[in-house]
């Protein structure tokens, strides 16, 4: 549904963007549909948005018209906290201002990307490289930070051993990261429907967790999991696929509560952590880090008019590997 | 029951130590209960030992006829596996050999330390240093070790904020122990009534976990959690605790799978782990650390005919905190 949605004035640190790309990640989705409770519609969704600048307030110094600059997953932070006052925005304690569905400062609700215009404090305004494809930018907004900001943390590198599971949007991502971070990686998906792409991506070893071999077979194998899936899994199972320290971390958010056995995290000394998105610098960071390997997602243009569509695509897994919206379709 | 076990005849790289102490740990409860499974009958069980060295054999350079030394929970490994070879013996890949209920080199099962003599290989055995009385060192070598080695992986110190769950023969170790590394020590107890002896051991805080207002006023507080408490705990209450890259660890183990809610790991990047006891170099680490700060459990001595007794005693936590055996009282 095509609607018209208020922007705020200009404050004297915000920058308005005149948007290109949106891109569609799964949580638009959940959003969208109530699957994380009640929604305060009319709501315009998207957190992954890349655009140019086209005005600035007086204060601004971080941006200046003409810049090609994005927008990720929050537009703003209390600033004051010890989690944003360490650059951890996004765990920001009274909580950060989502870019849609949120509170925003003037008490209205925040409104996302899938819309022409957008306006944003310069802090949370991202400066985007050059080397990146202009229509492959916005999925790092979203699904590269979520999985750059775990590897990095966690240390994926040389000499460590690490796994993804899950190829979509965002699996597809970490494997692009871990490998240009120097990271041996295997993919574990439900299926080697995509072993052809995830080698091409870099990946060393593709392995299907339909097979309850893969479990034995890479016992004690990895120092970092990163579990891209949404939907439950068996935690115990792929705790055991942990060598010593390793930790598996959750970046898919399933709602329902997972059973974790102790002794499963005693052999090896294992973790089981989560990972939301990235801090503000640290995007930059991805950003910077993706321009330099030349790294990009792997994006399907449509027009506004084939959102509905796309939705019922990305639910069926049937997109390789980012449904990106050309944001002209809607001038 | 009072019955004669017999040990191997002393090898080349064995030593023959006569025990004086032995600590009666939860562990012994729970295998002679057959809580964990079935239990190789007739079986000794004890892995907290202290006693001196009577004989050693031909090839035996870390101990001599004389020396006080002591034995943990594990009396072998494969030496082979990557984690063998990195000092974690405890995490041997095939198994570490338990020094109860175990399969021995020789395939007899192991007997634990509610015995007279025991038969060790001598890189199993732990020295001793003077400054620790005698009675109170055989705690040290379980519940010592497997409060110290999370502590110390997880680098509680200066400026970090440790909360140790339960107060009971671990518990107590882990507030001594944290605080001996110089962390700012939180005790969270089902009730308040050990309150006293936790600020005595050099606790600055104590809740009681009874009262929900500790879970609001605690919220997003501590580096590191480690909780001692065998039974089920709400992980999710638990993690709400940890600060930014905080970890809960547990060293008690409950055999029920526990419920976790990916999105309580989600905020502040939390991680939910498992820590076994501890390698046999920072088993010493940890008895030469006591020494120097001046650390010991508290102890209650019993003579063996009490042991029956004291089982019920602990599982009604009725000891404060640790029970030992005085292993004369077998002679």
């Amino acid at each position: 549904m095509r609607t018209t949605i208020e922007r705020r004035d200009l404050g004297a640190r915000d920058v308005l963007i005149e948007i290109t790309y949106a891109g569609i990640c799964h949580s638009d989705i959940h959003t969208v549909r109530g699957d994380w409770g009640a929604v305060p519609y009319p709501l315009t969704v998207g957190h992954e948005i890349v655009g140019h600048v086209t005005e600035v307030g007086a204060e601004v110094t971080r941006h200046a018209v003409g810049d090609r600059v994005g927008v990720g997953c929050m537009v703003n932070s209390c600033r004051e906290c010890e989690n944003c006052r360490a650059g951890q925005e996004q765990y920001c304690l009274p909580g950060n201002v989502g870019t849609y569905a949120s509170v925003d400062r003037d008490g209205t609700v925040t409104q996302g990307g899938y819309s022409t215009h957008i306006v944003v404090d310069q802090d949370f305004v991202l400066r985007v490289p050059d080397a990146i494809p202009h229509e492959a930018v916005a999925p790092l907004l979203c699904a590269g930070i979520t999985t750059y900001s775990p590897l990095a943390h966690w240390n994926a590198g040389p000499g460590t051993k690490v796994a993804v599971v899950g190829m979509g949007g965002l699996g597809h991502m970490a494997v692009k990261i871990a490998v240009a971070m120097g990271a041996e990686v295997t993919v574990l998906s439900q299926t080697l429907g995509k072993k052809d792409d995830g080698l091409r991506f870099g990946a060393e070893h593709y392995h299907a967790t339909s097979d309850p071999v893969t479990f034995e077979a890479l016992a004690n194998t990895f120092d970092l999991i990163i579990n891209t899936v949404s939907a439950p899994i068996d935690v115990d199972a792929y705790l055991g696929l942990l060598r010593l320290d390793g930790t598996l971390v959750n970046v898919g958010a399933p709602p329902e509560p997972l059973p974790v056995r102790v002794f499963a995290l005693f052999n090896n000394r294992r973790s089981f952590a989560g990972s939301s998105i990235g801090g503000i610098a640290e995007t930059q960071q991805m950003l910077d880090f993706c321009a330099e390997h030349g790294i990009a997602p792997e994006v399907e243009v449509i027009g506004a008019e084939a959102v509905n569509d796309a939705y019922e695509r990305v639910l069926s897994s049937d997109v390789r590997y980012r449904f990106v919206i050309d944001i002209d379709s809607l001038r």
